[in-house]
């Protein structure tokens, strides 16, 4: 490891080690250690969620959304997937000179928007401008707090077999929205991204049960990335049924034609949900009325066999397992 | 206003338009109008003050400092003059494609000593890569939850008139070894960067008076843009005295050559701070023992006359008047 690769951005192997072997080293402490997508912290005796996220997604408009939604919405999902409440966001933009400034309006009123949507209030920002070819129209990094009820207790390390696996609707869909946007690739049907905010959804299932172990959102490097995390942070396995996987038609089509697997493409607004077995079937009722849930299904079960390790399991029995997303499939997907 | 323009980058009277036209406009709440830099949050009781920055300085490693080091004195200054007692921080990179892993680590290992010292945990993260020619080299994003008492109330909006004006130091070095390392300049003794975290001198004020009024540091467009936002924000007149101002003969000789006024460069490091006229002594006083305020004077008062304006006035009586900056001087110098 001599330089910086683009695969080190990809949110899968390579990015892990960066993590551990530059950041977590130098930086070390508990909070940081437990690579939870928010840091929970303890401020004069009150628990908060707090967490960050740039995005540099090319293009920064795509069907079904722009750059400044997804920066709202990426941050407060990272808040609900802790169990925390979302209430402040920070919005901090980096500008390459010459945007339009129609166009920074538009991505503004998108922030706008979604955060009226999510229930948080922009309550601090900061502006750069760089010139042409320093950046690369407009990155955003938004970074949230959140409050989080003491009871419970969230966390990709608290799988244990027989717990089951739910996600809340199709996968895939805004890997595929922003590579045909970006290629100017037409399928039959448009793919949207999915990007929404799940604070919502994420306050119907905890009103139903606090004994959720792992909520998570599959964004960079996809269902099979994150499966592979929380596998390796709760030393467990995780079994998932082929057919039980909710893909369109649409866009397993277009991964096919493009060679990629629905599995390790970037989602946005969805949510993977591990929960004991006795409570499963409350948990997806209540997800299925959610706006955002409408299609989930239980997809696995976390297994005591092979910790570490996802399985893909077809309806004839046979198994491949899925690894985590190594090299970058789609660079500045999010 | 058609499209982004570098100066809108500055941190002066276009950066301003910026924030009130698209911004404020847009995103409109009580929090995000006080204006300070940091934001003062209220969860579940608790006062948190919260600030986000990023910084684009070109070169990342210049004489006194780097990108790292600079990134979080940036975000623990702005909580710090917030009265808040910093505490945690977020960090997210963007990083150029061909980055040698080297100046990484040197970049982290700063980060992690100037946290230390500056007595926070960086607890969440995030990192981004983008393709060559599309960043330069490395972005920083840091945002900070600081905790803040009830008693202060420290505002950009409170100066009154007769209130004395202090700064910590020697004004407009960070803007010249900036400036010296990108061009390959040359002074007679090297001008280093005063990047340095505050929290440890506002604590030292505030332990001899709860009467502070403002507290602010003064970066992107130096001090006099800085002491122009106070001025409008509270409505008053700043009246300050030329030779009260400290500014080191190299960086006047330097500026002389390049043609910039001191008072317009970018500092690090530095901290104005307004008081009681009754209170002045003691602050001067503690500022003048603590590590980072050892060259610390009363540089002018707040006055009821032309609410609004900074006025320079020299040892023969005659003033001019300090507008805040114009168009861009020194881009990427944060």
């Amino acid at each position: 490891m001599e330089e910086i690769l683009l695969s080190h951005g990809s949110g899968g192997k390579l990015t892990q080690n960066l993590i551990d072997e530059i950041f977590i080293k130098e930086l070390d402490n508990e909070i940081l250690r437990s690579k939870n997508d928010a840091a929970i912290l303890d401020l004069e005796g009150e628990r908060l969620a707090f967490t960050t996220d740039s995005f540099v997604i090319n293009p920064i408009f795509f069907p079904g959304g722009n750059i400044g939604e997804l920066a709202v919405c990426g941050t407060v999902n990272d808040l609900a997937t802790s169990g925390a409440i979302p209430k402040y966001l920070s919005l901090s933009l980096i500008i390459e000179e010459g945007l339009p400034i129609t166009e920074l309006k538009q991505v503004i009123k998108s922030v706008s928007e979604t955060a009226k949507k999510a229930g948080v209030k922009i309550v601090t920002g900061d502006t750069k401008v760089v010139a042409k070819g320093e950046a690369d129209k407009l990155y955003i990094n938004t970074t949230g707090v959140g409050s989080l009820s003491t009871k419970l207790n969230i966390s990709a390390d608290r799988a244990k077999p027989g717990d089951m696996i739910l996600v809340n609707g199709n996968l895939g869909e805004h890997g595929i929205a922003v590579l045909s946007e970006r290629k100017g690739l037409e399928f039959e049907t448009i793919v949207k991204s999915d990007t929404a905010p799940l604070s919502g959804l994420v306050s119907d299932i905890l009103e139903v049960t606090d004994q959720v172990k792992v909520l998570r959102d599959p964004t960079r490097g996809g269902l099979a990335t994150t499966l592979n995390e929380i596998a390796e942070a709760s030393q467990v396995g995780i079994k998932l049924q082929e057919d039980k996987l909710p893909i369109s038609e649409t866009v397993e089509a277009a991964s096919q034609m493009l060679g990629l697997d629905p599995l390790y493409l970037a989602n946005e607004g969805k949510l993977i949900v591990i929960v004991p077995e006795e409570e499963v079937e409350d948990v997806l009722e209540a997800m299925q009325k959610s706006e955002y849930g409408v299609k989930s299904a239980i997809i696995g079960q976390v297994t005591a066999d092979e910790p570490g390790r996802v399985v893909l399991e077809n309806n004839f029995g046979a198994s491949r397992v899925l690894d985590m997303l190594t090299g970058e499939m789609l660079p500045r997907i999010c």
